[in-house]
């Protein structure tokens, strides 16, 4: 599909006509408080109710005012009806062949804003936040670590694990990350101390987002787990493995998590996803899942995830960011509507704008692991950077900058970008 | 302190002007969406925006339209100065000598409303919601169900164990609870199965709501951590302990707690709280607290704390609930202070309206165990009702209600009350 948006053509483009996620922006030029929401088009964002307010003016559904708001929440909150209708419309008018909105210059330079001229926030208010801990290789390797001989726990494979993470604490894409400090112990010592982290990780995760819920009570069978799945955002689960390691027994991991969690502004449709479904990697009956499980097996996706960094030493030699992952999200042993089945089983309810992250996406490779835990084997085998420089886990100034795609595998293939999900690391604030 | 509302004086008045929680309430005559904060004051309760809207007509610090909103959110975002001038206001006129309400019959008809005529919501929208064991003698008794050598973890006794738990479940004091569907494993099977928890459980708690937090990467110290908390509610911390067992390894608790968590509907002030606040039961040497944590030992509060439990026996032969649980809040090793420090002590930004509760409250006796689980030692001791039924764990029908109060153990005494935190246990839903 062509746009009249140059820039949204091409293999290269991360935002095509068929992709059209969902941010919410400010004009640099503007207040920062002043936010809509908007969808990426090439190097542009549609400033969604400014058009709407000039070419549907009497749309009886809905009202620009649904767009004209500081966060998606009232537009996940319409439902699947309404984002298709909205998806449809803004399609339509950003199409090749449509005039609407191409030739009323007026209303283009209005609508039309360059990323270059717009400031980010977060898309979304998370009401919840839930982070699983579904990728087989992750858990298996991790799990390693710790009980050799035992990696995977009994419930593993017949549910998908997952603990309530901090909403409070994630922010969006660009947002310098605080180390933080804690209570740690190493083994050799006493007591327990406190200070900065020094064992500060990234998580590789994707997570997605929801529309209208269930009712307390009420479940959300696996059939219909895709209907209330509005789109998927990248996130950095960052990690204080010190921290964690003394804190996580018995009730799970807690300050080594909340201090931050960043995810990337724009947030992708599941429609403009649908093309790149693959069967689960997870087969039917290894073991045979429970009936409320068993479902949705095609409802892997095959999404390039890579993940980048880049040092202090790094950027002032003029280096670019050294890719220190490169995985897929195929890998997942549970997916998405598992975890959606699974969270709302026991009559949770689930609300439009709830976060659920998948869990550190790990492949089989080295490479593809998704994080330095595992990465760098618990700091046993350090990360060789161009600068020279080594790494086992993350250093003050360290910016991490993961990225996802689909398709663009064959010769002009179009992709399916998701954008970046960066944040870089400062320094503890210790009390003087 | 005396009022002219009768109701509120003398020693069996949960709520004395001494008192005067906060809650938000309907009219049982009006619409259900109608809401508004008010504070309980004898058998009435206070529409704080009407009253406002009169006798402070130009008072410019805050305007009436904070309290003509259905959740105590905008006036916790406030913080302590503006807490401090309503609570003034409102005892100033609700007291004896006072005839500014008093003798205005008009508005004291609009204004005073019996409780008997008010339906009571959700007194807050909880954004983060954190769940601490910080109870020694439960978390003892828990432990050495499963590790009799070693109850207590290496942590427990150096920071205040906690997890973030599912916000979106909170529910008022009166909803109905519907049992939990989930995965459960009995020791002797092969696999796990799915359907109704058979052993549901209440645990009895006390959680602490926050006014304005931290930025993000600062901390709240523990000495100025009170200044931080508007007050207390009760709180039911409804858990599957068959689901609990076999999902909770390695990350925590989940489904098993995630269906509904139960808060009483009036949010005691902590300045009411103020005359009852006892030393903390842990000692600051026991072992050495870290500094972040070394303080506040003054913040135990003697709260006293009871569970009662009716089932549709009971009612049938109108039998009143029975006490099943007598404990109180003193008995705690960690105190909410310490709780607010240690969860802030990494970074993490604490929100207006957040809810921190603290894990079930047990005490030395038997009689002050605050969940079935401890007080019937995982079912091999059944509790005998007064309807001659027993009860290892929660059944359909059943009705579980915690109160708590401070004061009233003198002849005379002035008591602060909690009022009631209640839900009846409804069947699960089971597809057909």
């Amino acid at each position: 599909m062509r746009s009249w948006v140059e820039s949204a053509n091409g293999p290269s483009a991360d935002f095509p006509l068929s992709n059209l996620p969902y941010g919410v922006f400010s004009r640099t030029a503007g207040p920062k408080d002043v936010r809509r929401v908007g969808v990426a088009i090439g190097d542009f964002v549609l400033d969604i109710a400014e058009a709407w307010a000039e070419l549907v003016p009497s749309e009886p559904m809905l009202g620009y005012e649904l767009f004209d708001e500081p966060s998606l929440n009232p537009f996940l909150a319409e439902g699947r009806v309404v984002w298709d209708f909205v998806r449809n419309q803004l399609q339509s008018w950003l199409s090749a062949g449509c005039p609407v909105l191409r030739d009323n210059t007026a209303l283009r330079e209005r609508a039309m804003i360059p990323l270059s001229q717009v400031e980010l926030h977060m898309p979304i208010e998370i009401g919840n936040y839930t982070d699983f801990y579904a990728s087989e290789y992750h858990a298996t390797n991790v799990g390693s670590m710790f009980r050799p001989d035992n990696p995977l726990l009994p419930n593993w494979k017949n549910l998908p694990v997952g603990y309530h993470g901090r909403a409070s604490s994630i922010v969006v894409s660009g947002t310098d990350v605080i180390r933080p400090c804690g209570q740690t112990k190493s083994d050799d010592a006493e007591r327990p101390s406190f200070g900065p982290s020094r064992l500060l990780d990234y998580e590789l995760e994707v997570g997605f987002v929801t529309g209208p819920g269930n009712e307390p009570g009420q479940r959300i069978p696996i059939e219909d787990a895709a209907n209330h799945i509005f789109g998927l955002v990248l996130v950095n689960d960052w990690s204080a493995r010190d921290m964690q390691k003394w804190e996580y027994q018995p009730l799970g991991p807690f300050l080594a998590k909340s201090f931050a969690t960043t995810i990337s502004p724009w947030v992708v449709p599941l429609d403009a996803l649908l093309p790149y479904r693959v069967a689960t990697e997870r087969q039917p009956d290894d073991p045979k899942a429970l009936p409320y499980l068993d479902g949705a097996w095609d409802w892997g996706l095959d999404l390039r995830l890579q993940v980048a960094l880049q040092t202090v030493e790094m950027r002032r030699q003029g280096m670019p960011p050294a890719v220190i992952t490169d995985t897929n999200f195929k890998h997942m042993y549970w997916n998405i509507c598992h975890q959606l089945a699974h969270q709302t089983c026991n009559g949770c309810n689930v609300q439009p704008g709830d976060l659920y992250a998948s869990g550190t996406v790990s492949g089989p490779e080295k490479e593809s692991r998704g994080c330095l835990l595992e990465r760098c084997w618990r700091g046993t085998e350090p990360l060789e950077l161009p600068s020279g420089e080594k790494r086992a886990f993350l250093a003050d100034g360290d910016e991490v900058t993961i990225t996802g795609w689909c398709g663009g595998e064959g010769q002009g293939a179009e992709r399916i970008g998701f954008g970046a999900c960066t944040g870089t690391v400062l320094p503890a604030i210790v009390d003087a």
